[in-house]
């Protein structure tokens, strides 16, 4: 498999992956409406972006520190959101 | 930094952005109510894993293909619901 088709694939993913969370931190900011989200989910996945973050800057890696400093500002607005829908309902 | 805790970094990274989808996925098929969750987002975000997996092929890394494989079937069960639901809803 040449290597520029390699590359290709994993910007791709990498992009992808990244803006995935666009959509669902713009809907749930808008609509408030996270009946069907897991809370469990967004903990785990927020703090694992985080590491994905700090592993970026220990291997100097621009693209993971760009790529999961974004995916985690999108992540954190979801999981903020969801543990506030959790806290009214306490 | 030491290598060591750059590897615990990122195999811990990669192992809480991987299982981070199981309890959406059970969540998702236990209630079906998918209402907050964004299927553009399942949409981008599946096709980017599986991108990465397909990376993960032509690069032969073993960690990158078991991790995308694994979140590839828990956030396509995720999108299939999503789906299925927007279906119904027409």
């Amino acid at each position: 498999m040449p290597q520029d088709i390699s590359d290709i694939l994993g910007y791709s993913a990498a992009f992808l992956t990244t803006i995935a969370f666009a959509p669902q931190a713009y809907q749930s900011w808008k609509t408030r409406n996270l009946e069907g989200i897991s809370l469990p989910m967004y903990s785990l996945f927020t703090t694992g972006v985080a590491l994905w973050f700090f592993y970026g800057l220990t291997i100097h890696s621009m693209p993971v520190i760009i790529a999961n400093a974004i995916t985690l500002v999108l992540s954190a607005i979801v999981l903020a959101l969801k543990i506030q829908q959790v806290l009214k309902k306490k």
